[in-house]
């Protein structure tokens, strides 16, 4: 595909100056463009590489000087990072897949499948499937029994979604994705050591053996629209209710969420993130990686947890959090800073009580 | 599947009380049960949002009021939770797996099925491997060479088990659970700069290049009885003896173990945890999500760890531990507390100093 | 496989002494090895293990006194573990995975497979990929459109390979390794409160509800020679150029790599470690499990994290490195001694204060 770029700034709804008639081939960044690529220069510090590439055409900012760069032809968007979003789009020659059902996918006859829906090699559709129209099933998945997926879903290769998941449209999901395991809920007959440490924080004396017993999972995974799930990700049934994620859900690879968890609309959950079971999480939160929330927790609207943060007890909306246990990022922060200045603490403290108990106070 | 509140309370060993010939036709919590429904009150913080709901019977406590719930009937476990396990094994409807061996499956002429043994569509049996009585094997997974399951495995899609791997019997695993992988274990000719840390701490001027040889797997991988391993979970063979799990432990979804690794009896590995290798693990040892073991660590019967503690030394028997490093849980506790008051301690120490140096003393 | 201690030995380069015509089936532990093995008995400490197994034959080290062992033979390698690489390449058995194309592996027309490739049942390869000679593609892989794939692969089972991902020679991928995901970059169209918080490190009062688009992923993956990646690891495409790993790089299970991410040469990345996008990372790093690395960072050469440390800032080369923020590690082991010190300095300052504030210096 080749673009003008007048037409890229069109799409995007975007200023083109110079020679508005150059055609691209694809996008580069500055220090690698050739005269054939658009070069994504989209802050002075990125456009100082222009010239060390060939580019005739970039992607710069509101106000650029574009002439002085030895561009013939430039794109100004207000909001160059979102710009990407819209361009990328345009260039996107995704993976390939071919149209149609292929001869080896095994779809059950019950299967009820929309208009144009395309089912990759080697995919299993169990009974009661219903796919919306439009809908993309790469090779290799399984969709297991009475599940639904929405209009124009985009499946990967691998992925599970296992019977009784529920997804609205526009889903995608990236290869290995697996939704609607069993979840991890196990009882013992007698009252477990868990149980006991929970309520007291303390060792136990006596470790008596005890052996775990399946609570079996009889809810589902209902999950909204526009939603998006990682490689290899992870998304446990409910109990007896559904775990939920809301619309517009974006789910990094290796992300675990546990059972009854539900997720609000617009959150961002990086890459392995770990949710245990029954958290509620608001609209629009957003944990970095390798965040991890214990089972039972309420996070608030809004919350935002930088990368590793252990969240062990309930957030507020509009927190910004960090650390284990997480805290408030502003005093994580000087926590930390504290925490460096400790080893002198202590031998000044040692050395002040000497002088205080040996009567050496200066005058 | 309907049963009377009578025929669940049998199951159970529970009291019914009330009509007692009601049918349900499924569990649900308090608030969404409807007037078919079994609604699960098991404490009386949940009973209260019956109210909120339609049920005419529910799962209530020892001694439970039923009759003020405005309940017609009731079924009154000695221990609630541990009833789930019975209730919600009644009610399971499983994935619907089709039984018998499906066409597409490729089976290798060598491989010995036990009596009424289920094979999914697309799965591949390797040569030698012998799997027992009454077991299914889901859509698309992978048995390899000589691998052995005992009767009554379960297996959903993806499952991936590695050449002479050997389970015991009623094993469970969630899609996409891989067991039998190659050990990360390298080698360089030279000592490592892995191992110079190892012993001095410190950091290395001089970062010489290294090349990484392999260390084949030569052991596998032997899991006893009742075992069960969820989604996308990793576990590694042996490098020359196998790696063990033993029986009733209960591994969740994406958690690793690797090569040597030897864990107990009826331990709970919650999700995201990884097990370095060699690490040897007692008996009813429970790892919350995200804990992390370094590698040659021994962990006693009966110890719990928190969410996201990371064990870098040896842990005695019946330990509770929290925190990166792991500490006993009440003094890590502490330690929390302690840290938050930091910043304020250093100001102080700093105005008493002053103070003591400066003659302040007040009389 | 049967072997001579001298032809093991003289495959590694060790000398053997004894009776070198002995031969041995496999390689064992001392304690559980029988007449018919090597016993691997690689110190003096595993040396005494050997009483309690019937080895005739053992691995040893320099100079050690074999004939007071009850040996009959023994090798002497001047590095035992580098020699553990050798031998256990001499006796890997492998996963024995058939030789030739299975006829149920669905391949393109126009993909081109080199000289003595074979591909396992169920293997999806798709249009205009390269497989190089001598390769060997295990059940149930996918391999995208025009992806590139050296000479002498060995991918198990489950394996996922995107479009346009570029492999060198000799790569290994255990079950479940996917590589070339879609990255995590996504964009609101007003700035959000991620780009807000990173300025301020604040709390948001009014968190504003926002969507979020992708921005496509229109690079690939580019890995060099002799790579490993681990079970159920993920690999993401770059946004505009290539995701990088460098030759000789290992990845163990669940490792995650973000979009953009650059790897350098000979690194260790341990189990589930995780980097974010963009990170780049030097030479002969190793970082070990759980490790995790925040956006945009920079690694040095030879740097070495320990498990669990959470990289939030750039490291020169060089460092050993631990905890969480990650600090040096002997800096880091410091504070966490001086943290567990910290309750009583609390209460000891308090004390001291107290004295001094009450003029009751000692005399």
């Amino acid at each position: 595909m080749r673009y003008t770029i007048q037409e890229i700034a069109t799409a995007i709804g975007a200023v083109a100056v110079g020679d508005t008639s150059l055609t691209i081939g694809k996008l580069a960044e500055p220090a690698q463009a050739t005269a054939d690529d658009l070069a994504l220069a989209t802050s002075p510090k990125y456009a100082m590489s222009l010239q060390n590439g060939a580019a005739l055409a970039a992607v710069l900012w509101p106000g650029a000087e574009w002439q002085e760069m030895g561009l013939k032809g430039a794109i100004l968007p207000d909001r160059p990072r979102y710009a990407m979003a819209g361009m990328t789009r345009m260039m996107d020659e995704g993976q390939g897949f071919v149209s149609g059902i292929h001869p080896s996918a095994i779809i059950d006859e019950t299967a009820v499948l929309g208009a144009e829906v395309s089912i990759g090699p080697l995919t299993v559709i169990a009974a009661g499937v219903s796919i919306g129209a439009g809908s993309v099933i790469g090779p290799q998945c399984y969709i297991g029994q009475d599940a639904v997926l929405g209009n124009n879903a985009y499946l990967r290769d691998h992925v599970s979604v296992g019977a009784r998941v529920r997804i609205g449209n526009r889903f995608t999901a990236q290869p290995g994705a697996s939704i609607g395991g069993d979840g991890f809920s196990f009882v013992t007959a007698e009252p477990s050591t868990v149980e006991q440490t929970r309520r007291s924080l303390g060792d136990r004396g006596d470790t008596k053996a005890q052996q775990w017993t399946r609570i079996h999972t009889l809810g589902g995974v209902l999950i909204g629209d526009d939603v998006e799930c990682g490689m290899n990700c992870t998304i446990d049934a409910g109990t007896i209710r559904d775990t939920v994620v809301g619309d517009g859900t974006k789910i990094d690879n290796l992300v675990h969420l546990g059972h009854n968890v539900v997720v609000g609309k617009n959150c961002l959950l990086c890459g392995q993130v770990g949710v245990a079971g029954s958290v509620t999480i608001g609209d629009n939160v957003v944990l970095g990686g390798q965040v991890g929330v214990s089972d039972n927790i309420f996070i608030g609207d809004g919350v935002i947890a930088g990368g590793g943060t252990k969240i062990l007890s309930n957030v507020p909306a509009g927190r910004s959090i960090l650390g284990y246990p997480a805290t408030e990022m502003a005093k994580q922060i000087e926590g930390y800073k504290a925490l460096r200045r400790l080893p002198k603490l202590l031998r000044d403290f040692a050395a002040l009580k000497k002088q205080v108990s040996g009567g050496e106070t200066e005058p």
